[in-house]
């Protein structure tokens, strides 16, 4: 088993900073990005026009340290890492469901982007209702936590 | 960056073997897993507990070759590894809803699993409705298509 990853393409998007990047795509719908998969994987695309909804698996290469029990971004309280999606987090990997607006070769322009410019990308799914969406779903301790600006210094 | 991953726990499933284990666990909600992290993470699931459904981030293990366009088990027809959920992919890491039953320490009973036994888990992190649920979205080439039984032989 080969657990050394190679990225399949870069993400760019308005953020530049993490201070400038919204805490979740979802806070920011209008956020518009560029996935670009490199060339050799572009085959890879075929057919990813058919959905509306991708989800990209991606590094968070300018995390800070890994502490697993620590305030986040939405609350001052600590929670655990793995009840959270702190980017600073074993093995650094994010996900995020971006809205696909158009496929232009290996160039997906895409909204709801939340991540930093220049993001390496892991992977690319398809968003797929049944197997991703869970209306009932209960959102714990986020639930009663509205968007707020990042608090500052906070890794 | 570091970019070799390290298991953070293991995912126990009932599925033994490739040909036992569901297409997508939405298709088999009533698949019970136990997702066992590494005793030195378990602190990183402080209030995990307040939500209902977790995502879980694993490794396709036992994945065969990759090919960048194939049939899949869901269709016969060829479509891109990225416009599909099919697990021989680049950086051969998998993505999979489960609703989150019971915790006990570092255990986690979970419902809705597809993986196999023993799959390395990479990362956990909760559902949050507002960032993961797009009922909007439309599921593409795999809207037409209903489980059936995995095709004989197809990896």
């Amino acid at each position: 088993m080969n657990s050394k990853l190679n990225p399949i393409g870069i993400i760019h998007s308005p953020y530049a900073t993490k201070e400038s990047s919204p805490i979740q795509g979802a806070f920011c719908p209008d956020g518009i990005g560029k996935v670009e998969i490199f060339p050799e994987y572009e085959e890879g695309l075929k057919d990813i026009e058919t959905f509306s909804h991708i989800i990209l698996l991606y590094r968070f290469d300018r995390a800070g340290e890994v502490k697993l029990v620590r305030p986040t971004f939405l609350d001052d309280e600590p929670h655990g890492i793995f009840a959270s999606r702190h980017p600073c987090r074993p093995n650094g990997l994010g996900i995020t469901v971006v809205k696909l607006l158009k496929r232009t070769d290996n160039l997906l322009e895409v909204s709801g982007i939340d991540v930093l410019d220049k993001t390496p990308l892991i992977d690319l799914k398809p968003y797929v209702k049944r197997f991703d969406c869970f209306p009932e779903a209960d959102e714990g301790w986020v639930a009663l936590k509205k968007e707020r600006p990042k608090p500052s210094g906070r890794e």
